[in-house]
């Protein structure tokens, strides 16, 4: 089959070969595949993205970097084949069973006999930047009727962002204040807005991420080199702890903002920063701050993401913002290190 | 009156001023003073320590370091004077209003034209190393009849363990892992120990303080060259996330103990660290550690913290490893630095 392989560091589109679904498997057809801040990261610096997941107890990320790899863990399909686990049958969501031609997401996993892998950051298991890929068919959910397959495959990034609103207390205390608006700044803005939290404020340097903060449903959205998000929010009627999500994920960042935050304020770190960064634990201590790292989400979000896409609850067409074939990934992936140009685009492999 | 003074970055002992009260103020005569960390540290890097604080938001820590200054804030002592606010008296504690001659714990803190002041970091507000000192007369707590008032000036540390384990989620837990066993970890196995947690796991090198551990209620303690704490943690049959308390505070901790945590794991952080310091986002992320960082006590805290020290219920005697007066208070500096020698030195300004 065709697909966008990671080869010595640049990106080529080639044969690669069929992936096989084992027992309990599920063989997608790939409609489109959202390209990941991840995806960009580990294309520019495989090996030190493996290196690090590896070393920092992510070992479901591990993967050779000498070696072909198939991104791609975003994605919608259609189902070609189920193969049946110890002839039970794949029990499908709603009583009904899944069969060949139903539209799905599906979680990016597969387990094999020595343990599970991440599908698109695994050697052996291809992800969605291909004709085909194949998944934990335990993992597939049924496409609400009515809903565009393309669109739904941003079921796992919103659920990244629902997962990092849920494990907040944004929701107790009505207010949100998000830094930085690349995909999972948006993600967290949309489910915030799905989870009706009253006040949610936003801030980013790109102007277009800035109108669609506001579309997702930030109430006020600014450019942080004008007004700091936390001004925003105190000029808002924001008093006391202030619940705030970092989604920047870049060195400095967790630094500057603990050196915004009021006194007891609870940070979330949803911006994935690949490096060891320097805090000031006397700015943290001082204000008795809390910290929570997240990362990814539960099965009962990967399903309540997909619900609210299909009732309109998170605006998930929104953040689409380019679509392209196998042949114009390799250059989506260079426009989107323009942080203005994109927000999130999706791979559809059977355009031309 | 007579004072251990910090003057050009060594103790000396010298004649200062008499501290004056103002409205609402008392002033006190000191029976004991705890020697507390943060005084060791300021004692060596005056400067530092306190342009790091006032940087960082904490500006009640805020002094000249070039002036004298005069430190102890974990203090007991006799009433000698209480000026009234405005004429109506202060309300005591029990219903009782204080007088000349009662013994009593303080807040150390007072308030003046220019905002709120802390007791022994202030150039203008003497400390507890000096015979008689100046409170905010609302924050006095009379001690209970039978306590020893020089044990009870261990209140203000063993509130700020109470606080870390209020803080924290060990009643809900059933356990505790404390790393570091100096004053402030003992202070948080105390407060464990006094709410009831099941089990407390205790790190230290120091074998002093490992027993010391013990008799203050950790049912694990062990020198982490040779067990790790999570590890002596998970071999008493501890599962899933853990929760860990960091009271060493030295550059490095925190990564290294993040390194050690399972997933979902709590981080406290007591341990004052006063530079800036290293983390691995990823390895924080991938374990959606939730990191709180906590300082100080509440008024209710540091009440409940002296009606433990009254009830027996937490064994602040355990914890008073020597008592000097102020002439040997400087020596007393010195020997803290080897942590082996000492947890907490009670400076008595009465003895000779």
């Amino acid at each position: 089959m065709r697909a966008v392989v990671l080869r010595g560091g640049r990106l080529v589109v080639d044969d690669v070969g069929e992936p096989q679904p084992g027992p309990g498997q599920a063989l997608i057809e790939t409609i489109a595949c959202g390209i990941c801040g991840s995806d960009l990261h580990c294309a520019r610096h495989a090996r030190s993205f493996t290196e690090s997941a590896a070393a920092t107890g992510m070992t479901i990320f591990a993967f050779d970097p000498d070696r072909d790899l198939v991104m791609g863990h975003e994605f919608s399909g259609r189902v070609l084949e189920i193969r049946a686990d110890g002839g039970s049958g794949v029990p499908a969501p709603g009583g009904r069973r899944l069969v060949p031609g139903d539209l799905v997401v599906a979680h990016p996993m597969v387990r094999s006999a020595d343990g599970l892998h991440s599908v698109g950051y695994s050697n052996d298991h291809p992800g969605g930047y291909a004709e085909r890929f194949v998944v934990q068919a335990s993992g597939l959910l049924p496409i609400p009727d009515g809903v565009d397959a393309t669109v739904a495959a941003l079921t796992e990034p919103l659920a990244v962002g629902l997962h990092a609103v849920n494990s907040s207390s944004a929701v107790e205390a009505g207010h949100a204040v998000v830094v930085g608006c690349g995909p999972v700044g948006l993600a967290v803005i949309a489910a915030l807005a799905g989870r009706g939290v009253p006040l949610i404020v936003a801030a980013d340097l790109s102007p277009t991420r800035r109108d669609l903060a506001a579309r997702l449903g930030a109430d006020v959205v600014v450019d942080p080199r004008s007004e700091p998000a936390i001004d925003a929010w105190r000029s808002t009627g924001g008093r006391g702890p202030a619940v705030v999500f970092e989604a920047v994920g870049v060195p400095g960042m967790l630094r500057a903002t603990m050196r915004a935050l009021p006194s007891r304020s609870e940070l979330v770190v949803v911006g994935l920063c690949m490096e060891p960064d320097v805090i000031e634990p006397t700015v943290a201590i001082s204000r008795q701050l809390t910290v929570r790292f997240v990362l990814g989400w539960t099965a009962e979000e990967f399903a309540d993401s997909l619900a609210g896409i299909g009732s309109g609850r998170f605006d998930a067409a929104a953040l689409v913002t380019g679509r392209v074939s196998l042949d114009g990934t390799p250059e989506a992936f260079t426009a989107l290190a323009a942080p203005d140009a994109h927000v999130k685009v999706l791979v559809q492999p059977a355009t031309a």
